[in-house]
């Protein structure tokens, strides 16, 4: 069954917006086996988005589209599919009262447009919107048993209908499509091409499972693809490669598919009963943030001070004057306080220490933009990490933070 | 002058990776004037990958590529260049050289499917490619005049050579287009069908500027898009439009363009010389990491105390324990203590706390799932928020910071 993507949105094309809805799309619907070939983007214009969508219907078998569900007159995917496919609109009444009630229990007041969301083309199928307003909606060609089904645009709307929707409706329609299973080990330290050079071999020899390497947000990705017949075959293909690849990279993978570097380090925590707490000071709460993304994280996480002044890491964290005097509070002496400081303070196991020069101002002749010293204090006893990262501020709270998160990982590994 | 991307690689079909040369290029050509109104994603394969060109020859005057120029067997998009253009390939001795060059220098060992990346369509202009080794391409259907530029895929090689070469041709052969500018008023507070309410007549009259309501993470933005002869132009039809609107969307308006709500905070702040500290629970040092994205934040952020437990609240943040006992810790009475508790310690102008329910866990018969308490202690003296906020726990954190921000933004607009 081929697939085609219909981004539709002005901003698209005015390249305001990365478009993360056709990648979410792709490859969940490669996973359940369809085929996705093209994916086009076309703005809100009547004409130009009813001939984008003919040509969608002619080379593929299913369309899906993604924006222009909601209220104001901007929004016209649902028209346009419904003229193409000679299909009235009419007010759907269930949807209607779904908006009224969204608004009554966000305390919201309704104006009239939004009832446009409530506008259906004939006969098509609507698909309730868990997260916002706007309905989807599946639309049949009755000659040719083509499909388009239009999705809402914001990411999180489209991704919940997809799957507590689309996803069964698709399979049953269309029947089971074999299955492409992927499943990526995430790792971080080694360079993409260092991590090549390891696993030159499978990749040179790869046809199926394939294997891809993708460098992302400083991690690097090895994505093991496998299609077979059914999902416990392709699993198996997986398992098996994964099984030559896994001694080779071994403490680089931090975790498999969704499993973020936090979730291993929340996961090391609770198998070891033990907690933690960090002063932070470049990464402004970044670290603290990521680990607390993570559902439980008060079992272990007992707290943090962001000490962004020289008064709240003397006052608040204990770390000594006279340190920050003669070391500077960029310094590996500093960062070693800052984490003994914060451990004894909030009585936790573990205690990390973060400072450094985020940029673009605060550098000195021998302390470059980009330094940062993260220290750890436990069981283990006190390491401390130099660091010099490149890139803009943002850049650098985050390689950081990474970095921290791989360190506490490393340390909790050897106790 | 109408612009077609299309974007080639099975990996963007796979939903690999994410497409940012497709916002890249649209953003500068539409700068340049030039007007991006399709974007087409097909795979490494030939027929499909000819029918999508041909397309879109058809409906633009210049179509751009972007990967498929590299060594490998699955590179084929200079080849289909060639072939719909009726073009037979041949080696072009000076970018053999270049590429010889390049493996030279870098001291890598060159193998023979390296050349592949030197043969051109005939007829071409060939493009330098400064940052990798495969040229770009820019091919020319004599009988319309038409035109299809190959760029490289890897994001860096193709904004590169862009920039290089591609302005300055573009700007050359098809002359100048004149210059679309756009500016995006910030707004939060208002929903996206309220705020099309308030500004109807602009959007209904709306020819030259357009304006466009595009929902982005919790915040809406107004997007005015002017096209005119000159930059000078543009950007005064937009002034005047802005002065019509900005009445009616007033307070609600936080930023321009690029500026964050944590910039337009931190500006206040430091308009106004005040300082500030933050006692946060459910955010997690969310709220504070993002006020210290912003380029010296550390004038008026002194620090802030990330409180996951009840005893870090009481002893480290001054919250009674017997508020926490009777309230519970996600009260309103808890979180003006936070923000009071915070303030005195740190010696802040102003001491913000939060605390909440950011689940998936934690609910309870009379506390949901999304409940947050905010509380701002100053000058102005002391207020409490109370939200109900929908989604996952990143939603909610996310969420939670936004209101956050803005409930301090308008705390100190009274100051």
């Amino acid at each position: 069954m081929i697939i085609e993507l219909v981004n539709t949105g002005t901003e698209l094309l005015l390249g305001q917006i990365v478009n993360t809805n056709a990648p979410f799309l792709a490859a969940r619907l490669n996973e359940l086996g369809f085929s996705v070939l093209y994916q086009t983007t076309v703005g809100d214009n009547r004409e130009r988005m009813k001939n984008v969508l003919k040509t969608a219907l002619e080379r593929a078998n299913i369309v899906i589209t993604s924006g222009g569900l909601g209220p104001t007159q901007g929004d016209i995917t649902k028209e346009v599919t419904a003229s193409l496919l000679n299909k009235p609109m009419y007010l759907h009444e269930a949807s209607a009262e779904q908006i009224q009630r969204f608004f009554t229990e966000h305390r919201l007041c309704m104006t009239d447009n939004n009832l446009r969301q409530a506008m259906m083309p004939e006969g098509a199928q609507v698909i309730e919107n868990t997260c916002g307003t706007a309905p989807g909606v599946i639309v049949e060609q009755e000659a040719t048993g083509k499909v388009i089904i239009n999705l809402p645009g914001p990411p999180h709307e489209l991704a919940a209908m997809f799957e507590k929707s689309i996803v069964t409706y698709l399979t049953k329609r269309f029947g089971v499509q074999g299955a492409i299973v992927s499943r990526v080990l995430r790792t971080y330290g080694l360079g993409e091409s260092a991590l090549e050079e390891r696993i030159k071999k499978y990749i040179s020899a790869q046809s199926n499972p394939t294997l891809a390497l993708l460098a992302r947000n400083g991690e690097i990705h090895v994505r093991i693809t496998a299609r077979a017949a059914s999902e416990t075959e392709s699993v198996q293909l997986i398992n098996e490669l994964e099984g030559q690849i896994q001694p080779l990279l071994n403490e680089y993978i931090f975790g498999i598919d969704e499993e973020t570097m936090e979730k291993s380090v929340g996961s090391l925590l609770l198998a070891r009963k033990l907690t933690i707490a960090l002063a932070e000071s470049c990464t402004g709460g970044l670290v603290t943030s990521r680990i607390t993304d993570v559902p439980g994280s008060s079992q272990y996480l007992l707290g943090s001070i962001v000490c962004y002044s020289n008064t709240v890491k003397t006052r608040y964290v204990g770390v000594p004057e006279k340190i920050i005097a003669s070391k500077g509070a960029v310094s590996q002496e500093t960062a070693e306080c800052m984490a003994q400081g914060i451990k004894e303070r909030f009585q936790t196991s573990i205690g990390v220490g973060i400072t450094g020069i985020a940029g673009p101002d605060g550098a000195t002749e021998n302390k470059p933009v980009g330094l940062v010293y993260i220290a750890i204090d436990g069981s283990a006893g006190k390491v401390c990490y130099e660091h010099y990262f490149k890139g803009t501020r943002l850049d650098i709270k985050h390689r950081t933070a990474l970095a921290t998160l791989n360190h506490v990982r490393h340390y909790l590994l050897t106790i």
